[in-house]
């Protein structure tokens, strides 16, 4: 389409299959990156059905190319969404790729992100608007956060280190009177059948506890996170996935 | 060499010591790129022994930098090869690796593509030319196409998403009688031994059999894929491979 | 920072938490490239503790953004370090990341290193100086060589081709007596305990033994490195790691 754009590889790393998945990373992910940046996000296991193809533009001035099948809850809550069109196939998708129906990320994805970056259509040249209502998003529970407790979802489970994401704010878990040094009761569910059970300190960082020992802490994202010391949560409590259907929940000892 | 080089990865997940894969894997990536990209592919489990080093002229002026151990396989199909020339290490090896024998990817070959990239070298420049039917090349049996049957080879063995990838085009497939919503017999050899035999059917695309169900489709090469849909079609059926040796069938049901 | 600053990938596979791999692959990396690159080099199990976040000047005109705790061992050798400074993270820190303290690779070294690629800072605009000499090195034994036999350390354990790179120079081991064809007895230890021994071929490359079976061969560094021709001799003899507590001896038989 043209040469001189710039093109980055964010992450080959989503788990298959996993739309939930592709939302966090891409909303954290997203934050980093200038107004006009234009995102490609295909976790497509529908491809070649009926969900819909879709440009959005955010309310930060981002526009993110993607099938409408929940890969946009996160980036819909921040910064939010600001219009939402439909990709018209008819004009944005590579010539001599109409037979094919299992990889719109290349063929159509791909293409109309590279299309709008270069300038060769505007955002209105994508298709037509729809209401941003109409757009698929996942159900996130808000957290809750009482005296002495807090609640809220796994938003990541990350693979590499083995780290659990939550959507309780630290802000809200100190509001609920959790101090730095403090124990934690924390007990996981998925799909209310309880998975893993622990204490634990809530500290700075993972030097603060032994080596393979579970903590506590504020996280990258300003988000309470759950880790072990040079080790992986996710192996030794037997978590093996995130979504609305993973709860989590603090309680202080 | 040049540091105005514009270098991209294409992939470093090549299965080890496969040159077949390597083939397939550039003719379907080089396809998508303009003339005149200069393309360096190292598969060679030969380094530093009596296999040719060269340079090819594609029939669409592409330039690709690899050790003559078949990695030219596919792309000698399609475009086709325009010239062959082997590389010169007296005046196309990195100054001071003289002694290093196992590691012509960064010394010769990247070496080499940057300074032809770079202007540095024309293609003469790369060393003597050579016959081009002298390049080595493995055998691929053509597909066969009669009524109600079809017979290839499995081209790519897709680890990822466990995808088997063939040589027989869907206009092919088309004309030996398959029609959509048909159902299908599918045999896999390796080495004449049957591999696995299944039964599924022909659809445009994954989200139309039930999740971890097989299903045949015409691909994003348009050629005839059999997946099962968000699950591995190689794990399930013990697929461990891919190239001449690996052949599969489809017969009408 | 600066959005026309060329950023590159060396790797994401440094075995988690070994600041020594870290060290090792920076090395090696960062002569091949040009003077006044800014690296970041991030392996931080001690992240948000009291370790020195550094930026090193190389005596080849090279800055490195690392965390001190080891990962300046090899740079410090060759080409060695011209001067150092402790990063100032009243200013040198990503506005709004001050309550972090676990992921200084974004918020402190990538931020800074931006900073000085981009000119924002010049060297001095790092935070004070302090002495080479107090740079965080793990010991590294010098290889011993003496006649027909030679000692060093297991530098790196190549998790990829499953490859034994040593410290032990091909110069060295040719002044030991060692000569192309001769057999070689390999032993290495791990805290003093035998992990594997073996008889293999002094070789130049991969295809002068059996496939699967191991040789003795000057590796890509210059140095004396151990493989098994298209095979794993990491898996084959059991070597689970690398660094100064894994000893590497051959002997001519």
């Amino acid at each position: 389409v043209d040469p001189e754009l710039r093109v980055h590889d964010i992450t080959h790393n989503i788990p298959k299959f996993q739309p939930w998945a592709a939302s966090q990373v891409l909303a954290y992910a997203a934050s980093c990156w200038p107004a006009g940046t234009v995102f490609v996000s295909v976790v497509d296991p529908g491809v070649g059905t009926s969900r819909r193809s879709v440009a959005a533009l955010t309310k930060s001035g981002q526009f993110v190319i993607t099938p409408d099948n929940g890969t946009l809850t996160h980036i819909a809550q921040t910064p939010g969404l600001g219009a939402v069109r439909q990709i018209d196939e008819a004009v944005n998708r590579r010539p001599g790729t109409e037979m094919f129906h299992t990889f719109h990320g290349r063929d159509v994805y791909a293409y109309t992100a590279a299309r709008l970056a270069a300038g060769i259509i505007d955002f209105a040249g994508v298709g037509p608007e729809f209401p941003v209502d109409e757009v698929v998003r996942f159900h996130v529970p808000s957290p809750v956060v009482e005296k002495g407790a807090a609640r809220g979802v796994v938003v990541s489970a990350n693979t590499h280190f083995g780290t659990v994401v939550t959507n309780v704010s630290a802000a809200g878990f100190d509001a609920a009177g959790f101090t730095l040094g403090c124990r934690v009761a924390v007990e996981i569910t998925h799909g209310g059948q309880a998975v893993c059970a622990g204490e634990m300190p809530y500290v700075r960082t993972f030097g603060e506890v032994a080596v393979g020992a579970p903590l506590v802490y504020t996280g990258s994202t300003g988000d309470i996170f759950v880790s072990c010391n040079q080790g992986s949560f996710l192996d030794k409590y037997g978590i093996s996935g995130a979504g609305p259907d993973w709860q989590i929940q603090f309680r202080l000892r």
